[in-house]
């Protein structure tokens, strides 16, 4: 298979259930952590690499390496692999997913983007998601009719925050993931809950289903709930760990254990709670959001920018959501028709959201 | 289709199933209730019914009536209907099942004794269980490889009384089960926790599965898990009402409402325990039972006579169980090999018990 984005935490966990099952890894796509990528090459032996900047291509120890988003394509187009994993973060993951996909190969999605930004247009049918909400929501599905899917969250760093002091935490603060150790950008989307947001989007374009809404489970155990139409739930319970999802997102069926089972009687107890629009401002279009999912676009791109921005110090974590729901209101009546139209709007909304009026 | 037991709690709730869905009841067969036997005639129009005794009979407003155990084997040899519904209660309803799987009927099958006295030796294809314990493990299993399967228990009458307090609780303490209306039996059984231990029997029988267990969830809203062997769980959901696993039982699939989805946030949170055995002192046999599940009829025939000393008030609840416990310990060599040798043993066991050496 080919692995997009391998020093990341999804990467490394997609080489670990690679090395317990046996996959051929054919090649290797990092940013910038060349190190790592390194110990990955004398591991994994992949036929080409690829890195984020022409500059780190000397520190690469392999014979084969391209870089930048026009290597990506190049590994997607010359490779003999039919499965691609795209763990890559943000928007650049796009393009490569319409790559995958249009070359008729089988995308394991990690790159949340790609659905938020694009789902009315992308193929459905070749993609399974690596990602734990959406492979409880997938674990769950049988033949029975669905009523309504809910996915978990954590509640992020902010969860506990007293509410009058959102506005001074800092950076740091906010990359404090309570339960899930991830990259910065999905952690901070975590604190915003941008992330279920995106999460939900994602599940309207994978299941086909509207009725769509996420709740907070503190321990991350249970990470997905469908209830059918005869009234009956299911809930998808697991130790917090993406091997599972990954492995069966590569595999397809498991039959030996991946992971731990929860224990019921030491974790004693669950709770969950509604998501309150005044500790996450983001869920107020929620609704909005999802009767208008072509508006993805927009809520990413502005994201993307305020995180930069939150990153940068130049705003706080109220200012960074109330960006991107400015933007949202802003652009309300974008409804993009091709993938060059969701590229365009895309630009137009960054450049907005760097000087917004 | 034929209801046996149809004035009890799981025949009532079966009636009104089958008004829901239009399905037609050809005979119905009650015990003692004349009353709502009337009653029931009045709106099922059923072609022949049954009671417990003949002297009862004069007092059915129907033409055609049977009485006892030949009326009710009476009915299953001439029934055109191949759906029976068996909701009797305790041994005597081993029989009925016994004639309607030799039949080739389907059996939804309430009555829990068949199974826990006799599982080895009916043919579980033709059974489907109405049950809430076995309803959830049914609709979570699918085509992966299971590791474990857990029932929840609501702890019963007793699961909150000090310990200190339980030989002392009247007859009437232990039928307040604290979150479900049912017959006198099965809500001792529910004190007692041996309620569950069939469960756990029947569970066996119905899904060939030996790695089983149950756990007090106190609300009764999760009623299974299923451990599969990749390491997730999945947990069924329901308010509590039987009018669902019997729908079910009778109609395979069910596209529509049948009870209100549990509301996760109105719920808020759950909590799981271990059953104790210092509280349930008839979990100490669970290993060796589960094991030697052809033991199941001494247990039961023990049990039956228990309850009776127990309402009759000669017994008290802790006494009532370590009469169950001597008698498992009296019969531990038993293993019929014919349903004959079944009759045999639990005759046995009854003479044991009223008179235990």
């Amino acid at each position: 298979m080919v692995v997009l984005g391998s020093t990341g935490s999804i990467g490394v966990n997609t080489l670990s259930v690679a090395k317990r099952f046996g996959l051929h890894v054919q090649a290797l796509v990092a940013g910038s952590n060349v190190t790592l990528l390194n110990e990955q090459i004398k591991i994994f032996h992949p036929s080409i690499v690829c890195v984020g900047d022409k500059s780190l291509v000397k520190s690469v120890n392999h014979p084969h390496v391209l870089y930048g988003n026009e290597g990506i394509i190049e590994i997607l187009e010359t490779t003999p692999s039919q499965l691609v994993l795209n763990a890559l973060v943000g928007f650049l993951g796009l393009a490569p997913s319409i790559k995958t996909l249009a070359l008729g190969k089988k995308l394991a999605l990690a790159n949340k983007e790609s659905l938020v930004v694009a789902g009315a247009l992308l193929d459905k049918k070749n993609i399974v998601p690596v990602d734990s909400e959406h492979f409880g929501l997938w674990y769950l599905q049988n033949t029975r009719k669905i009523h309504k899917m809910t996915i978990m969250a954590s509640g992020g760093a902010f969860r506990d925050t007293p509410l009058s002091e959102l506005a001074s935490q800092s950076v740091a603060d906010a990359l404090k993931h309570p339960n899930w150790s991830m990259g910065k950008k999905i952690t901070i989307d975590s604190a915003t809950m941008t992330n279920k947001l995106f999460e939900l989007l994602e599940a309207r374009w994978l299941f086909d289903v509207t009725n769509l809404d996420a709740l907070i489970e503190p321990r991350s155990l249970i990470h997905a709930m469908i209830e059918f139409a005869d009234g009956c739930s299911t809930l998808q319970m697991a130790n917090a760990d993406m091997k599972l999802p990954i492995a069966y997102a590569l595999l397809g069926r498991i039959d030996e254990l991946v992971l731990p089972h929860v224990d019921l009687v030491d974790i004693g107890s669950f709770a969950f709670k509604k998501i309150e629009s005044n500790r996450y401002p983001i869920w107020e279009i929620k609704d909005d959001l999802l009767a208008n999912p072509q508006r993805g676009v927009v809520v990413n791109a502005a994201n993307e920018v305020a995180i930069e921005l939150f990153l940068a110090g130049k705003c706080n974590i109220l200012e960074l959501v109330a960006l991107t729901k400015k933007a949202f209101k802003k652009f309300e009546d974008v409804n993009p028709t091709s993938l060059q139209e969701i590229f365009d709007i895309d630009a137009e909304v960054r450049k907005y959201c760097k000087n917004p009026q």
